[in-house]
């Protein structure tokens, strides 16, 4: 199952709206099929380890990281394929809770003599697949705050500069948390201020994610690098609705996606952005700041991840923070997350932390 | 050799003026002998070992790890101790560079028929004796700053709340850290806001460091219980020459030491405060903030090593920071640090900084 969860994870930000499953066929412990869901979604994880597997499947086991599907959309659905090329049991760790499988699949399964194993490996599962039921369950996707700060959690001098605090080997694990997701976004002072391409570089070719960037009022320059590479790379603006028409034409005819987003107390309502992105099939965002869209995504609690990159550097309380203003008067009061995994990344430290569960 | 050095550090932030110092003596391979500097500095680690061995000494092999003294003060020099003792060879990391050993004990040794060998163990060496030698070319002791903050390096809300931050196991961190060290130091804000105790608790009845208050007007309250442990514990003020004599009678009345500081741009200056420490025989001194005072003695190059305990938490631009103001306008003025350790500390994450050599 470890090694199935792990094929599911290639397929992390390059399958959406659909879940990265990962899938391995072992007939007579001897691995006979494997494969994941492939770009864009299709074919699914099964599909590919069976057609691997050919003959070899008969009375083999599947390991699959989610329910098999059990709906008629595009392709036939899984559970079916999985019958009919003879499969005896298939170990999965968990139920697919969209409405059209939810259990389904695994009853497909049993009424057709396959013997069903569940709750192996649920944990990495139900983490691997969180986007994918976010969105189901909340409509949203699954945010990744990035924060890579001085040590005092500043992310620019007081004159704006911010080139570079982190060094290569933490810029290179960014790329690849990019990677993994669906999306990257920045706020507009950040994609002003950096002039950022936002894209995946030093991981082969590959599908870039869409790039988000979150302006009221459309405010980037169109000489931007996001601007001229809007038709080779996807980019979306989050706005508000009396951004100018021209800017929305503009920008829509160098080939930008433009969403209107809902307003509340002057800014971008950030639940109603991220129901807008979860209809849009997103179910894995990887924001980058600036410490604005950072602070207004963590006081209304919509940051499940956090990955903090911190320089051997102090700025001072001059600095640009990391964060802004959250409006927190009390301790008790302040968004709180738990650890999970800290490590030395060339000369910075990389720390993990995520959403807490238990208050 | 790392068993002596190991056996050294038991005596840090107990000896000052004096280096902690720790000795091994092996014969046939058989230790036969362990001290460390006591405290108060006296015995030396030396003599203490050679107590031990008594007879067995003659012929042994003696571990230092700094070159043994070889001037008459309280007591007699230890390297005639080791010659009169029969020692056949004193391995030793480095040389004493106080001016009354520099080599004279390695000397001493040598022509006395003792093989004497060096550099074995030098760099750690170098870094245990780091505020003894410090004190020595600089007049100053080591600078350790504490900072416990959240992950956005805040350690206050808007409203002041601080307590607590990080969670008990990084406390009890900070108290192990205390403990090696000869004095805790705060500012007066820290001493108002928090009335804390600055003693060592947990680690057994030991010299409790001496704690010092930085104000400028001796600003601190005098129903503190700062002000009411003072003759239990030592308190000294560092202050500036306007503090009001009032206070300073009043100050002394209770059992605390005043300290005048040069004053340089209408606050204490560190230099000169920390050459007023190290000509009172400090050699390593644990400053845990405030901000300002933080602020102050990054700002001006003086501190040698930085332990950050983040916990996951964000206060947000609002909150106090960790880091006061540095004046820093380019991100090359910054102060920087060099990664020496990362780990987790129950809930919270500890990392350590040190002084970057290389610029």
């Amino acid at each position: 199952m470890a090694h199935a969860l792990g094929l599911g994870r290639r397929g992390m930000g390059q399958c959406w709206p659909n879940p990265a499953v990962g899938c391995v066929i072992v007939r007579d412990g001897r691995v006979v099929g494997r494969g994941w869901t492939q770009p864009g979604g299709r074919p699914h994880a099964e599909t590919v380890a069976l057609e691997q597997a050919g003959e070899a499947a008969r009375g083999a086991t599947a390991y699959v990281t989610l329910e098999p599907c059990a709906h008629h959309g595009k392709t036939p659905p899984c559970c079916e394929a999985l019958v009919a090329a003879g499969i005896a049991r298939v170990v999965a760790p968990i139920a697919d809770s969209d409405p059209r499988v939810d259990g389904q699949g695994f009853d497909y399964l049993r009424k057709n003599g396959v013997d069903v194993t569940t709750g192996i490996g649920a944990e990495q599962a139900l983490l691997d697949h969180a986007g994918f039921f976010l969105r189901l369950s909340q409509g949203r996707p699954w945010v990744t705050l990035k924060l890579a700060m001085t040590l005092d959690g500043r992310i620019a001098t007081a004159t704006g500069e911010s080139q570079w605090i982190t060094g290569p080997a933490a810029r290179r694990a960014v790329h690849g948390l990019r990677a993994t997701h669906d999306a990257v976004m920045v706020g507009a002072g950040t994609a002003r201020a950096d002039d950022p391409q936002l894209t995946v570089r030093g991981f082969g070719d590959r599908q870039q994610p869409v790039r988000i960037v979150v302006s009221r009022l459309i405010d980037v320059p169109l000489m931007s690098y996001l601007a001229q590479s809007a038709r080779d790379v996807p980019l979306w603006f989050c706005h508000g609705p009396e951004a100018r028409s021209e800017l929305r034409s503009a920008w829509d005819g160098i080939g930008a996606r433009l969403l209107s987003c809902q307003i509340s107390g002057g800014r971008i309502d950030p639940h109603a952005m991220l129901r807008t992105l979860g209809a849009e099939g997103l179910t894995r965002v990887f924001c980058e700041g600036g410490g604005q869209l950072a602070g207004s995504l963590l006081m209304h609690d919509l940051v499940d991840e956090l990955h903090v990159f911190s320089a051997g550097m102090a700025l001072g309380a001059e600095g640009h923070p990391g964060i802004g203003a959250l409006g927190v008067a009390r301790l008790d009061e302040a968004p709180r997350f738990q650890l999970v995994d800290v490590m030395s990344e060339g000369a910075d430290i990389h720390h993990v932390w995520r959403r807490r569960l238990d208050g």
